[in-house]
């Protein structure tokens, strides 16, 4: 079978599954999730022999240390698997909630009823972790899901499959409610993002070139998320303890992360009194760091350049500027942020109501670090990505995004006049 | 200047003009519009007169009466958009506002503020009226807008584009927050659809085959709209009154409209008792009536082919079947059905759970007319279309639909720990 068969076939399976699946019980959908949690911890061996295999071909095909780390099945992973699978069948069931039933002039009484979007596609790289989160939230949801993980992931992913779907099978529902792609040809990516009949979005999970890649060539819509160029401005009113508190934190908790602060806005008025202390906290934990002029002149460190103030930089480094004011902080941040999350440091409340209302990005913060931008600590209990796109979902997506609202009405022999 | 540079001095002109929206305050936006409203009742003549001209050019182009019709401005239709724009200033103002805010346990709180999408692009055919309809959804709800009417209205639509853009002006806000594109050079629209750095959504309004070219090309998302194949099925458990009314006001009501009804589907065991009066009414009606095997063995009609359950008439033709039960009805539907309206009639609470549950369309309905899905009807005190897509907006898209929700989280210098 050529690949474009194989995948209209994934897909018209999908398609199939995914009727069922938006009317299954909610006891029905979270059984599955826990068996599916019980099937790993019965064949975590399975899991890791399969995965012994990739790694080895990993290691042959020279993947680095980093990559290796990712691709591993360990126990850890594995009862972290487990873990995330019961707590996704804890949660609500975001389905068939019904929301601003309303009764009309006309008589009728209109309201909105929460309803899966489908048949979603997930398309990551190496983590064959992901094949389980990307399955449970969509299972969670009504959704059927089409995973198409790494080649380098091939034979975990496949054993990871394997446990789902008896899964299923056992909880009462199609096998072909999460299926894993299971050619290693790369038009399989270009069939999957290019069948509006079968998927009904795209979320790609992976490095920016994948991202871009899948976008360009989607003819479905995609739940995606770009760059993280997150901002932390020091406001002239910003109590000093928090302002170094946060814009420490937001740095340093984590470096890799879309959600951690590149670049520092701080007031000039501000800058000689906080600054230096920050500067000694960031140096001690060996982030380097490069300012404009004014920082400069404050702090001796590398002079900052126009690319600094629009690079993602995922790492222990940190560009710094002082603005005039919470006018030109916003500025700056139309110009070179991403979209994702910025923060602004302030006890005025005039200043952060404008910080809200004119910062266009997916998060905005006051007295806050940025990295709570999380699907988890938004209380959202799940995330299957961030979307800096303002259509759809925007910010940390959860159980929620992979959902559509349909209109009901109720009547009683209305018909309109 | 080429198209390609006109179309990206316009796009960047809106970028800029989107930002100054964002924040404009509701008093300004409302000012807006009713000065609006006041200068197309005093330029009516003005109007009317480059109105005339396009009239004069279109039968010169042999536009036919009813296109002609679409085409004319006057009193009425400019009374018509007048109001409509006093009423648009009357509804709450969809910006700013903010739900969900909720506390979390590492002592943020976050919810959701209610933000402008940006840009919108709105594509449209014959109707002048839409300039205006457009400008004023997209100015309360805080977005640019960049419109592209037909070239058969291009003088009518420069004279609206005047009255708008003098009453911007004079409300403080920049002219360019509404531009009519007016090149009537088709690679106009090409280029409008692929401008993601400058639009953020484009709205086609017109005929099927204008949406599907416009889906096909677009780099933006589209909030878009194609068939309304709706459904009324009467099921064993209707009361025969109000499947009578229904079932006659759905298709009777208006007949060029995507939500009345094209086919109708009947339990088998109350055919017979409510097929012959309902006949009764349509043939008075002049409802030329096509159906299956099972309806022609109780009423004489012509028989319904295969063609005829997928189609759109938007004329007074309908298609009736017999089927088993709720089942069968919604299998049908989910065969045939575009995804636009459905409605069930009985009296069976189960029954009508099931049918709200199972039928994927933006609205399902029990017991009253399909004719009610509308935005003015549902309550939304305006509609910018009908979307029969799951993603961002379903069913009649009003003010909430142009608009996004991003992340809002307040804190007291509070960091991850």
């Amino acid at each position: 079978m050529d690949v474009k068969a194989y995948m209209q076939k994934l897909g018209q399976q999908a398609r199939e599954a995914s009727r069922q699946l938006m009317v299954a019980t909610t006891r029905q959908k979270n059984t599955a999730l826990l068996n599916i949690a019980t099937a790993l911890e019965e064949q975590a061996e399975t899991l890791k022999t399969e995965n012994a295999k990739d790694l080895e071909q990993g290691k042959a095909n020279g993947l680095d240390a980093a990559m290796l780390d990712r691709l591993a099945l360990t126990d850890k992973v594995i009862n972290g698997m487990a873990t995330g699978l019961r707590q996704i069948a804890a949660l609500n069931d975001p389905i068939g909630e019904i929301s601003d039933m309303n009764y009309l002039p006309s008589g009728i009484q209109v309201g909105k009823m929460r309803v899966p979007l489908g048949v979603v596609g997930i398309i990551y790289e190496s983590r064959p972790n992901v094949t389980i989160d990307a399955a449970a939230l969509c299972l969670k949801s009504g959704n059927a899901a089409l995973l198409r993980g790494g080649s380098e992931a091939a034979y975990s992913n496949r054993a990871l499959a394997k446990c789902i779907q008896s899964a299923l099978h056992e909880s009462g529902l199609l096998p072909t409610a999460v299926q894993v792609v299971e050619t290693t040809d790369r038009a399989a990516v270009g069939e999957m993002i290019a069948m509006p009949e079968y998927v009904d979005v795209i979320i790609p999970r992976g490095g920016k070139g994948l991202i871009e890649r899948i976008s360009e060539g989607a003819k479905v819509p995609v739940i995606k998320h770009l760059d993280g160029i997150c901002h932390v401005y020091i406001d002239d009113d910003a109590d000093a303890d928090k302002a170094t508190r946060v814009a420490f934190n937001a740095k340093t908790h984590r470096y890799g992360v879309c959600n951690a602060m590149e670049t520092l806005l701080i007031a000039d008025s501000r800058a000689a009194e906080i600054l230096p202390g920050l500067v000694e906290l960031y140096e001690e934990k060996g982030v380097e760091l490069r300012g404009c002029e004014q920082t400069r002149a404050i702090c001796d460190m590398k002079a900052a350049t126009e690319e600094d103030w629009a690079t993602e930089y995922l790492a222990p480094i940190l560009s710094i500027k002082v603005v005039d004011d919470v006018d030109e902080a916003i500025d700056h941040i139309t110009q070179y942020s991403s979209g994702h999350t910025e923060s602004i440091i302030t006890e005025n409340l005039t200043t952060s109501r404008q910080f809200l209302a004119r910062v266009d990005s997916s998060s905005v913060m006051v007295n806050a670090s940025t990295r709570f931008a999380d699907g988890f600590e938004y209380g959202l209990g799940a995330e299957i990505g961030i979307s800096t796109d303002k259509f759809h979902a925007r910010g940390p997506v959860g159980l929620e995004g992979l959902t559509s609202q349909k209109y009901i009405v109720l009547g009683d022999g209305t018909i309109r006049e």
